[in-house]
């Protein structure tokens, strides 16, 4: 069985958005965006991770959410996804969005040009690594022990690994929402036709997941 | 974590009927049903336990085969899903349709009358029980670990377990193929809406996914 690797829950607006450029500590996806609208979809379900109270939905949502650490040995990750610092890593404190436990249980890479040590934060490690996305990619995948590798996002991160034709599959859920400017993963789906089958599924919850894999 | 009693998977036609009365050692399903065309929306997909091909689809219908085993640790099924045999045990050569390895790769509780010494092949084993649903249930939660519990079917054993409200989610796989008599596992999916929500989740292989969870 090959490793693949997957892009998985990426999730982005009607306009395809999935981030604005002004990140913040405050605010990961940008100054006006509220992740609770955006990731909605998720946050409804049963097997949503940050969940606290029981009870949500089993219907075909649920079924993405809880794939998402099904199969997987690592993630690949932006540096953008990982924190909104820029340049040399000044505050070593600062150890992700997540607090003391990442919902990834895995090895993690993050892509960056500046040498930080890794860490461990319960059952997820984070390594900083610099490299072209093959090389990041057969890291990972040894890490991995025989398992799937995520691609976690950002959007230039997934838009590297595609240019590299790197990746395997693709989810991506379309959110009933539009936010005009910002990092845009496409301007439209078909692009991806050339190389991937396509499937465009509409769920009950408003959003279309979009399901992509190698012709 | 509660441990659920999932349906997964099971695959009825459009007018509700998911195998004939006589079944026979050549045909598990009857003798004028072809399990390849009932079941080809499962056999087109990536994840399909039966494959010897690579390739396969990797979009919606594959969710739903690569879930099956995932987060499951024992089924639970009829003694018809077994084997087309009725009444005492007389042959314990026939150790199921499916050869040395069951897709099952966990504990299986058989439900007969009959006794029966249990088996192991490969990593599942098979235990031969007489009891109530309830009771049932609880060996196959026992052995279950933790994880839940697949009903693996057939109608009646899914019929029995939902009049004792044992049921927790169901998958049901309405393929696009009429069969008029047989073994049915309902009129309408709405007799379930009293005490289920329901999604329909129209595939494009032409299977429309329905996924029950309760209210």
């Amino acid at each position: 069985m090959d490793q693949l690797l997957r892009v998985q829950n990426f999730t982005i607006s009607s306009d395809g958005v999935a981030a604005r450029e002004d990140q913040s500590l405050e605010r990961p996806f940008g100054s006006d965006i509220d992740p609770r609208k955006l990731f909605a979809w998720a946050g409804a379900t049963a097997s949503w991770s940050l969940r606290t109270e029981p009870g949500g939905s089993r219907g075909l949502d649920d079924y993405f959410i809880r794939d998402f650490g099904h199969g997987i040995g690592a993630e690949i990750m932006g540096r953008n996804k990982f924190g909104p610092q820029r340049g040399p890593w000044s505050d070593h404190e600062w150890r992700g969005w997540w607090g003391d436990e990442p919902p990834f249980h895995t090895p993690v890479f993050v892509l960056t040009h500046h040498e930080r040590p890794s860490f461990t934060l319960s059952d997820t490690t984070f390594h900083f690594v610099d490299g072209d996305p093959a090389t990041v990619l057969a890291q990972a995948r040894e890490a991995a022990h025989g398992k799937d590798v995520r691609l976690g996002g950002g959007v230039s991160t997934i838009r590297e690994f595609l240019d590299a034709d790197l990746v395997d599959t693709l989810h991506v859920a379309v959110a009933p929402v539009k936010l005009g400017a910002g990092l845009r993963l496409w301007d439209s789906p078909d692009e991806l036709l050339d190389r991937f089958h396509m499937e465009v599924v509409p769920s009950p919850s408003g959003v279309a997941h979009h399901l992509f894999w190698r012709k």
